[in-house]
């Protein structure tokens, strides 16, 4: 037998209005009951892989040794692979669909090392439908893991190198030394987490580029300063605060940065220096201005 | 003692609003500390005794060996018998209301075969108020059964054939062969479940009835095929996809047949052969026609 | 090292749509395995300081030996203090921000007997961000006490009674005898709770005051009884419940008495004798009449 695992990070698309995420850990507790299960989220979201993918990248930093569960799948029950990782030399291993989702975290893990498709059914449950393929396969599979049973045994080993990739944006080089962002994720607070840190400012820019950047909806153009804390950004807002996971957020004090400039994930936002910004509208206007088409 | 048990399943209406769960989790904690709960669901809608009792059925073989705790109830803190149903030889015993809502899962458990009444107020806490029976009577009432409480002790033996029958809806015969069901549960995606398997199919029709299906909702007719995966649903949809509980249930894919057909639990949907729609409806229509009145 | 603890209660505003309370959990999983985190309730309204303090204090009795956390804090990520606070000589332990969430439940558990700034950073994750302190602060700090750490060592001892306080609001004498009452909480079944017990009536007014009152909310005027189950209130409604807390609270048998009366958490409803009622509105009315401008 193989090393045995202690917790299992549950993540998943399936709410909790009915009893399937009930159902994963029920079945988890009956064949493996030394196990935790730690639940991550199961509000993603339906069938939005890439949200998914991007609060598992966000939450892989914090979760303990041992497993992670990760389920949004809008092909479940097809014959899409359900596959499991191995990464750090056995310290972690993810079971999911093999549709990107798990990419992100798998690479900020150190990438994968070892992958098998759970074709295996000797450990799965025989189900009267193939449409729970968490509660079925993904559980029992987890549990054996648990107990030591060695991936080998769970089925075909496949290239890692052929699983299906994340995709995570990366800033763009924009007009004027520009930096064109994506917004990755609202928050409940309706806070707008942009794809860039404040490391990748000063790397494009320097180190002497001033503490406010002009910040680009579309048409909509705003003077921001870069912040630490939601009381220090300035009264009425809005502010770029360095959020938790260090990532730039344009939010307001308790008010929804979402709401007030109608962004949403995937949506552009344009970074520049505050000078680039007095170059390009010379009247000094820091306040919505109409220089093109909306996106 | 009797024996002991490490895990309580437990489903409510309670939601997760307030701490009306975390208190029955604490108490338990408090007094059966080697103890796991596991939450099936307490988004039940609020008094939905039907609902509870079908979402306890369809987990009944998933939950581990242990208590099964489950709270419906519209007329909590009066004089309802709260009581505990031995099922098994022991291998599980199910807390609840006397009112229905354990009934089908007990059935499905083999039968009941000891229930007390939970009189004995000894084992129930001191409180202020009597509308909380969960946190009060239910919760230190499993935590003693799982330290190796007789259910004996907990207060006077009751006959079970004298316990609140549940309902389960069973499919009707309907006129030309065809077959009177019921939506049991929409689920989160607006798949409508029906009170039928495939096999009830074969059964009633034999074998060779084709693998197209004639499905009415009211005046509304629709020809469905049967599918074991979402992806297989014909574009567009509807399809009858074969549940992860072995039901039949109308689905489209991503989309919510419940909204499409207007359809919800407890409304009647009727199934017939393909052969015996060509004959209802001469010029071969498969979508909406009107041949009566909306039930 | 100190006495060590098994079990977290945990109470929060962050919801659960992400992935902000299972990083709380994991990271305590990850010092500390051994430890249960108990959900109380993620569900408080968002920055509702006084919501979660009562929440926290309809909780403390029933909550385990161990710690309780606790996070609901407009500033987080400020310079408002990271607080841990000893209560019952050791056999509890709060933390949380020093805004007065904790008090009436440091009240209601005997009083802080010891308190500590969580500014020692050795027992702080380095975070990229300062806006998630229950992640970076709260949960290795708590994970830390439960395996022993001394309070001490945590960061500087603080005066505990210059910790901020609670505000838990008292009923007020009235003209006529009344008690001026407030709704402290409405139930998700629209159940309003006021800030006054049964016994407190008797206190006011002696035994003989029969089990009719007189409720006012604003203009509007209702004779209730004072009743132990919701099927005891009269059919139609409403009645004056003593609530699982011990608490009266105007309720409607499966009806909302929040819609019902307008009201809301932190409205004045005034409680006075029938017979006071019956002086007061001579034509005894028992519905609807107008004395006075809304509140």
């Amino acid at each position: 037998m193989g090393r045995r695992y202690e917790t299992i990070s549950f993540l998943s698309d399936f709410g909790t209005v009915d009893e399937s995420v009930g159902l994963v850990k029920a079945v988890i507790r009956d064949i493996a009951a030394h196990v935790a299960v730690i639940d991550l989220s199961h509000e993603i979201p339906v069938f939005d892989v890439r949200a998914g993918s991007l609060a598992l990248a966000r939450s892989i930093a914090y979760v303990p040794s041992g497993l992670i569960l990760a389920v949004v799948d809008p092909g479940a029950g097809t014959a899409r692979k359900c596959v499991a990782i191995e990464v750090g030399g056995g310290e972690g291993v993810f079971l999911g669909p093999d549709n990107g989702l798990l990419a992100p975290a798998v690479a900020m893990a150190g990438g994968a090392e070892r992958a098998v498709a759970l074709t295996n059914d000797e450990f799965h449950l025989s189900s009267p439908g193939a449409t729970h393929a968490a509660r079925d396969i993904f559980a029992p599979v987890a549990a054996a893991i648990c107990n030591g049973t060695d991936l080998a045994e769970l089925g075909d080993e496949v290239d890692a190198a052929l699983l299906m990739p994340g995709v995570i944006p990366l800033p763009r080089d924009g007009t004027n030394g520009g930096l064109i962002c994506e917004v990755l994720w609202v928050d409940r607070f309706g806070n707008a987490q942009l794809n860039i840190g404040e490391d990748d400012l000063s790397e494009a820019w320097g180190d002497d580029w001033g503490s406010q950047l002009r910040v680009s909806f579309g048409e909509e153009h705003r003077s921001m300063k870069i912040v630490r804390a939601y009381d220090d950004i300035p009264t009425g807002g809005p502010g770029l605060i360095v959020d938790s996971f260090g990532m730039l957020t344009v939010a307001f004090d308790r008010d929804s940065a979402s709401n007030r400039f109608g962004i949403a994930p995937t949506d552009q936002v344009t970074l520049a220096r505050y000078d680039d910004d007095a170059a390009a509208t010379p009247r000094g206007m820091t306040t919505s201005v109409t220089l093109g088409p909306r996106h």
